[in-house]
């Protein structure tokens, strides 16, 4: 167990803090910045062609889209403030949204505005830098037609293999509109809360095997930072089920019913990473109650086996106390059986106190 | 209690890794491989007929099926992903479908498809391997018309009474659909979890027994073992009520109005199960409550009274230890009656302390 | 408190195992034989007469039903799975519904058939052979237009009131039809659960008045017996609200509207019983709680006041200990003051520390 | 904290046991006499009149009401069984109302007849004889187009402020009906329960200015009986917000439209009362912990600090033991730096000791 | 941590007691008065025009009033009773809408009357004179057409942002309606909420820097204290998301509809600062129960090692002893070699105690 795993409260339970009263236009980044400059990239494809391009500017890029495609504007970086303005007018997207897609301490949800769905989730992926810690990023889409825009903070790999797939595959990934994309890439999204859960599932077998070894307080230690980890990811993970479970009911007509079992299977997945989630954090209760239970039984042992020692020692260093005064007058001293029968009296004492302790069950 | 049990967090806690981003049409069998060769059995039945086969392929299969029988297709094993493509491609199942049955770590559900109705739940059996050890084993069954399919992980005689039915019987189970076969095999499941129900009952009775007796810390790992089993068979029950229920609501068209009591019967017995689940639950809490709070209470006892017997001694070897002293003038050394003196000084003292820890209540 | 009160886990948590994978319609009785031999006893009555007789068996009992009047079939003992199987099919009764019936481990329910209304719920009375237990047994009803069939464990006290009043009395019960009569029983239930749950209440006043001065662990095992009664009863009582809840929302066509008061008189019988399972329990983890604070305490107090002597009488223990010891050249030996002077030392080391122990608040 | 508050669980909890299978109609008062004679009171009044008069019986009351007033009998004290079957009769009440209204262990609930509403709620209000001290004690109200009559145990002055403004104000209150009159009395009867709680807001203040300096166990005890108060008073409060949500809902045509604001408030008075109810249990839970903690704390610290001080003086004991014993031939006796030397011994060891503790953080 | 955070428990918890027995119209102020004169500020406008004045009664208000604009009148302190009654004759208000304004314990809620809505909420906004102290104070709100009415208990910097934009921009805010300025309101209030938690959030992980170093109880008074902050704050914030919830779900035809994605946008923070606080929550207590269980397991360590090293200890000073005492005949005390085979046998003695220690494990 490393401990520096989320060393701090994440930020979407921080409640990143913007200028109080601030109008709803007023665009502000909340976040740290992770990446030096902003880069846009779109994808336009369908089912004979595929390009790839960078565009300049989202007017660039709307100029490069054609009607019969399905277009994915990825924006990587948030920081540039009016990049995303531009990208608002151009897309004509509601300012609340774009206020939303800057603050990357957004809880998962899904909203619907008039003409484009949008939804923010949190991925969750390995730190390239310290093996073994888990980083929640923010996704934003806004999927629009045929047309799905997403905001991530930095470039993200887990997403390369839905490219290679775009450019590669002629499947249904080529065949479907882009709502079809969104589902790719949220299924991308919970494959990667399998992979985090299944590592923390690791740790967690890990602990257990040392519930009855460990002496010292790693064990504990170790429960908690696991426990906490278990306390933020739920409420990362929690949101999605909502989010998902909406696109399912095929209440928008941005989804193809054709594509509802789809996003029921990621539906599907999002509830599984939940009750793993929940048994993670009520199996680690549980082994912290052992393992104290334990504990305590042990030092419980340890502490009445000595005291029982120590209550037979007290009274036979009392005796030899006695007989250790010097007064002139002690009768006992003169007598030659005296110091034989001082060694008998302690004996039947402590063979005395041991049958009592042991009749009692303190032994 | 064996410590074997569940040693490990059962898979579908787990959640099996699949490689992150690949499509959902990309088969990929998740899970141990629990038998040597894949095998497929076909019954066919009805009110007059009753054949059994083992077909070679899928489309084989599907070339025996009469039209006017019922149809049973058992697949035992699932590593082999080009048979569970081909019976896809045979039957029209939907590939994410394909995909829900090849991973083992599903969560119970049900799932409605145009035409069929896929429903996974879990089957507790017996270990044959150690004794009292329930393995968790997942299957598949998709509803479809007249034909019932099945895939299990492993062979199970769980079933062969009801096979034994089919050839021998002519009653409901012969005359009725491919659901009634349906309901049969859910019947036998839930049978399934009230025989491990009823085994951890016996498990909890016995451990009870050694509330008060119990030194050692077995009786802590005891209870862990089984409140850890508890949060586990919970998450495989609990699925089961909201399958069931919504078989029984009799939304689907796979499911004859005659025999919707029959799943409502199901549906009664998963109740039961979860009803008992969370007794043995509570039960087991209280239960390490109450050892705890009599093994607090033992020691304290122990502790109390041996630390009374202590603080008498504590002052009287004080005394005994003055008297020791080597000092030229001490008067009291000197006298005739110094020795009985002390003696009488510290019997009063003693009797002076118990009086006084009796009226405390400490004794 | 008793400690054979449900001595063990109550059947209908205990789950019973028929054989797993019987077909349905396959009888068998699961549970205890609690009578000698099956009797069946059947009440006609109306507004002018009253029959009572003992038919021998369920078509002689067909037979002796008049259609102007109220019949209430009374079966005492469930081991005979003939008569039971006769009984279903003189009456028309569902297979499944015969299964529940002979299954004494089933969950109070309420299931609608076609053409009656098939209600389980538990009865809870005194134990005539030990005082103060109390027992939990099945009763199955069965409400066909202007027929009651009722099954029993066994005779069963707590309805003599009801048949002496349709013998003797020509109230509502002699008007009204079958549903009410059914609503009679369903009250003796409730009456019955008011009954325990009064005694339960003085159990629980009784234990917490020893509070403050039990000793040895009999509170704590006293409120562990009790703790595991509500987590049983609240099994046995909570589904009832359930039962009654759906008869009082008059969804069937066997309750007469104008009986709808009544049952939901019941119903607010079985919340109440509901409240007041919950309050006990909340009130036993409290008192426990508080018992375990005090003894805590008074532990804490007992050891920290022998500690503290302890630790005035050891380091004078060592200052005549220095004053023992035999070296030739001990120049403090040889003073005339120095007996008094490690008199003086000591007793003001004594007041030291006193003094050092009250500051800190430990005395 | 007087400890003799609520000494005993509140009647509506203890389940009060009529004879068990009795008939509905069989009137019997169940709790205690709280009156010597029990009394009608009948308030008759409209915009213009007002008159009060002490009618001899039902019949009597109702012939003085006149078609264009609003009327309000009130009976106190509920043990005279045949007034109340006469007013049952006089006015057509139902024979589960009237026993409703006789059994003062009623659960606070709203019932619909076809011709009246039926409410009963519990009351609070201060013990005279107990400074400090709160009763419950039941009102039962039936509200019939222009009449409202009410039940209750004993005489009452939290109402006669509104038989004053009946007197006296000509406002609202003698313009609208008898549902309005309801809503004076329910508000006055949450004002009650405010008044409770401030008094138990109070007390957990007092209490919580003591966590850290109560040495006795009473802090435990006042925080217990608090618990224990807050417990029932759930019970008696949180019914209450049902009956009035169901009352505000207008479902019924017993209350005027423009009175439904008023109902409104009262439900948000409920409301508040149960948050306030749950924030002092949750509170008073923390309390405990956070005092049992602070406790533990310092036990902990005496009990270190005192065991480092005994570990110190146990080897120098020891050591002048050594020096004690009466061997002839025992060499470092005879030496003349014998007995500095001894001293320097344990001075050493003592300082390494210190710094060994200290270095180890046990200091 | 400073200890004077919600010394007491707050207002709207307390239950703030009126008369009882109260007519509802009569007003009384209930809470502290927190400034020292009631103002009334108009501020009046549309998209050409801007006013703000400070007008001397609600009649001079009402005659400001311009039907082309937007009108909110905001009145600082609340003990002035008949000023809020003449705002109620003059705007219409119903009487317990203004008895809630006045009194300041109200929990927040919404209530949709004929012509007007009324919303109370609660704000939290740092104590200016106590760094780091968080005050909670009410709003009261009335929307009604194109006029807001709002009540402050005092003059609140945090609206002034509101201010300057309504008279310097020429956005959304003065081209909506009121209840986009009510919007604006409420978002800052939950920004207020915001900063709240943020710096809760800080003070959390700040003392759990502290959960391994902290040696006396002031960790354990922290934790107590947020504990019971975030127990209040729930409660305050909480009723919030039902109040946006029921705004936002635009029942209300006060309601502009192209406002409710801003309603909507509210509701999202709501959710997300009561998604903060049960983390909080959780977070606390899972941090108390670490360090507990590290103290207690740094306890154990200290008080098994000390008590070994008593254990070995004690044998040795009963053997010193025995060779203390004084008989005359005492054969060893005359061996030459009888003082270094004490010293041999006191060495062995430890070592082997040693030896079963280290086996044992308790070492």
């Amino acid at each position: 167990m490393k401990k520096v795993h989320l060393r701090r409260i994440p930020s979407f339970l921080r409640l990143s803090k913007k200028k109080q009263g601030d109008a709803p236009g007023s665009l502000t980044h909340v976040g740290e910045q992770k990446v030096g400059s902003v880069s846009l990239s779109l994808w336009s494809y369908n089912e004979t062609a595929c390009d790839q391009s960078s565009p300049e500017s989202p007017s660039d890029a709307r100029q490069q889209m054609q009607n019969d495609r399905v277009h994915w504007l990825n924006i990587v970086g948030l920081h540039n403030i009016e990049l995303v303005r531009s990208i608002g007018e151009e897309f004509g997207l509601h300012s609340l949204l774009l206020e939303d897609v800057l603050n990357t301490g957004q809880r998962p949800k899904i909203e619907e505005y008039d003409d484009c769905l949008f939804v923010v989730v949190k991925m969750l992926h390995d730190n390239p830098e310290i093996a073994g810690d888990v980083r929640i990023e923010q996704l934003s889409m806004v999927l629009k037609d045929n047309l799905l825009i997403t905001f991530q903070e930095q470039p993200n790999d887990d997403f390369t293999v839905i490219r290679d797939r775009i450019k590669t595959c002629k499947g249904r990934l080529r065949l479907a509109g882009a709502d079809y994309l969104c589902y790719r890439l949220l299924d991308t999204i919970t494959d990667g809360y399998f992979a985090a859960l299944q590592q923390y599932g690791d740790d967690i077998e890990n602990i257990e095997d040392r519930t009855l070894t460990a002496t010292d307080d790693s064990f504990i230690s170790s429960v908690y930072v696991l426990r906490r980890q278990m306390l933020f990811l739920r409420k990362a993970v929690a949101p999605m089920r909502d989010v998902v479970g909406q696109l399912e009911k095929a209440e928008s007509d941005m989804i193809d019913n054709d594509n509802i079992p789809f996003f029921r299977d990621v539906y599907d997945h999002a509830v599984q990473a939940i009750d793993a989630v929940d048994t993670y954090r009520d199996l680690l209760s549980t082994m912290l109650d052992n393992h104290l239970s334990i504990v305590s039984h042990k030092t419980n042992t340890v502490m009445k086996v000595l005291t029982v020692m120590a209550s037979i020692f007290i009274p036979l260093t009392f005796i030899v106390g006695v007989y250790g005064m010097n007064f002139r007058y002690m009768p006992e001293l003169q007598w030659t059986w005296g110091y034989p029968a001082v060694w008998g009296v302690m004996a039947s004492l402590t063979i005395g106190m041991l049958l009592f302790f042991r009749k009692k069950g303190w032994l």
